[in-house]
């Protein structure tokens, strides 16, 4: 029986200043094998404070799916490679999934 | 006073060759209270290694919302009704929520 | 060295009839701190069951990133500012994060 029940597998959450940017690192980290796929959601626009006004923004999201232990080393990667000096990357944790994907999902990575 | 606090609800988010597929795998769902709601979200571009050579796809995002308890009945029919062989099917653990919310989401599954 | 790991911090996804409405309840939570910022993702279907049939609409999907210890005041807030009666307010929790980007989120907030 397979077993589906995984803490060790995530998704890293990033945002981009463009789709353009979330496609170029999301290809980096597949190939250095940080990630074994990245989902790009274009059309997302962001408002937050900035120097005390409310700003908008146009940008992209970056879903990076990955092995929760190459974490620290994606985030220094994305870092490197982002246009922000403080991008967003945070890291969600999945509960459980199809297990062949997660076979796959681990096949691919590190 | 009403209860937020609950781990018994999920996010299940699958990804789908195009919004169609989303949409068709999405409204079985919840006809057959697998979910009590899907989030169709399109123009998601997906990139990934396959065969060795890192390749790119449209596709679209289906989040569907759920109890736990029903996931493994959830994948085993998204599984059958997807066209790819492994498709992603992974579990996001929902912390909290609007306690209405989550009474009607509870009411219409199961 | 910095400490990514973290769970003090939160996604709280929720769905709106309109990109409009979405950006406008966003605003509002960032210019009243109880969110650092929103990302509005617009161009979202939404399949589910009501009053026995299954229906779809169009919608958006506004993620306020923020403190855990904000939730309950930043849902009271969304129920005050949305259109519908029972609006999708849910929190995802963040496991970890890039060091910089959560001091940022923290020092918006609260």
């Amino acid at each position: 029986m397979p077993e589906t029940r995984k803490a060790d597998l995530v998704f890293v959450y990033v945002t981009t200043g463009s789709k353009e940017e979330a496609l170029r690192i999301g290809r980096i980290l597949v190939e250095e094998r940080l990630a074994a796929c990245a989902n790009v959601l274009d059309g997302m626009t962001s408002v937050y404070r900035w120097n005390g006004a409310v700003e908008q923004a146009e940008e992209a999201v970056l879903i990076a799916k990955t092995r929760s232990s190459l974490f620290d080393r994606l985030t220094d990667r994305v870092r490197e490679l982002h246009s922000y000096d403080t991008p967003c990357v945070v890291e969600l944790t999945l509960a459980r999934g199809n297990p062949d994907y997660l076979d796959w999902l681990r096949a691919e990575t590190g």
